[in-house]
């Protein structure tokens, strides 16, 4: 039977792109002439819903999925969650997989109310979970596999610190790897035509060596690979996420994408033109990494 | 200086009783008259919030602290942020402490737009946090510290499956015992008068021998117990997270609290007076356990 990684899967494969844009909306990020409409809570997060919508339009025909970091929606409380699931709503109905980024995490009881606030009616087809609570704060998410949704669970992380708890030494191995072999075992039961589960883990681009041991040790495991761009992950980087076959991961770029028209390199561009420019660039360069 | 703790402190033994109420409102618990107004999201939502300020006036004057359980909120979206709001609102206005069982955790950045979303201009003491990201996720959190804030670190929890990572063996100890140790190093700079730091760690009752050895090594480290009541934790489980001095925990007790009157020991109560009837008898079990 299908699940969402083999849809995921052949979106990456029909664009030729295994990128998610991440949409960690910042006020700062945007154009003077929104920003100016951005006054109180409410209209801030019209404006943030506008900026997205723009970026998403300048990138559905060449980006398979987005994810949309739940933090920067819940600073602006209710409001911030309307725009949250406007944006989940704007990009499903341009064809685009959704991913929230909510890390969430609790016991089971609590657990089962997270999948059904982000599973039950809602465009959300992938959430992020944190490891932390062990299976039955888990169990909740998996179960809403066979209804086409996927988790991604946290392994090894991306940032300066996720070494160290993500690195202590258990049994000889690091416990990044006994949490990624707990996610393969969660997943077992939810593995696609493709080979590889709806239960996925997140794996950052910045250890590339750890990340290739991973992608070793976890066949069935299909990779969200942060930490490309801004925290300085490259192409080669997060090649080392990927199979013999040039599958197993999709890499985010948040910053990279959707703030481009900040940078250097894309200065001049409006915002949606700077975005779809440095999407084609990313794509580039990991079509480059992982395939030739 | 005195911080958050401290006030939390002098609460607890103002009303002598370590108790934390949850609110984990489940449209279930609330009565017939209630439920039949609750049709959508928005009416659900005003009802939880109508049921929590019945049993924050019920409780009031006997319990310190309540801890609002997001996931719960999280179901209702925008109209569930509104309703966990204003019960926090409600509650405050009432002098109890209000914590948000949110166990938010990412990257540094991130973690400071969770920061932002749950300590500015809002009315929560305390949040919970995922200790997995290591400490750039846990220091834009601990930087609230200094404006009265407080987060409890998830360290030892109270579910069954807790022990699958949290029981590790890293260099002869377990992983919540390094975990307890980089919470106890996370918080020094934030030990208030009484000794007690404003970066605690979440310790479950369902573990006493556990709970025992977090409590003699971290001597500046406040812990938030759940798991007492409807997990199967008692208040001799409970009194193994005070120190010596009768200090040093507050202890959660959410459906047997707030769904008491569902229960046959308080049956035939209003949902209110069961609640304070509940808190009652808890507040007796854990003086007895703690204090004779």
């Amino acid at each position: 039977m299908k699940n969402i990684t083999d849809k995921l899967i052949e979106k990456i494969e029909q664009l030729k792109n295994p990128t998610v844009a991440g949409l960690d909306t910042r006020i700062d990020f945007l154009p003077e002439s929104l920003r100016k409409t951005a006054t109180d809570g409410e209209s801030t997060a019209k404006a943030i819903v506008e900026y997205n919508c723009n970026i998403i339009d300048a990138l559905c025909d060449i980006v398979p999925a987005v994810k949309i970091q739940s933090a920067y929606y819940e600073m602006y409380a209710h409001h911030g969650i309307i725009a949250m699931n406007k944006t989940a709503e704007y990009a499903a109905a341009k064809g685009m997989i959704v991913m929230a980024d909510v890390k969430r995490n609790d016991i089971g009881a609590t657990a089962e109310a997270y999948a059904k606030a982000y599973f039950d009616g809602t465009l959300y087809d992938y959430i992020t979970v944190n490891p932390y609570p062990g299976y039955d704060g888990i169990k909740p998410f998996t179960d809403k596999c066979k209804d086409n949704k996927g988790i991604f669970v946290l392994a090894r992380m991306s940032n300066p610190s996720a070494a160290q708890l993500q690195n202590l030494i258990v049994d000889g191995q690091p416990l990044y790897l006994h949490v990624g072999k707990l996610i393969e075992e969660w997943g077992k039961d939810h593995i696609g035509e493709c080979g590889y589960s709806a239960v996925g883990a997140v794996v950052g681009a910045t250890n590339p060596e750890e990340a290739r041991n991973l992608r070793t040790a976890l066949k069935s495991v299909f990779f969200l690979v942060p930490g490309y761009g801004a925290q300085g992950g490259k192409g080669k980087d997060a090649a080392a996420s990927f199979d013999e076959n040039g599958r197993g991961a999709i890499v985010n770029n948040s910053r990279g994408i959707m703030a481009a028209h900040l940078s250097d390199k894309y200065k001049g561009m409006t915002y949606s033109a700077a975005a779809r420019a440095a999407a084609e660039d990313m794509r580039d360069d990991l079509y480059k990494a992982i395939y030739t």
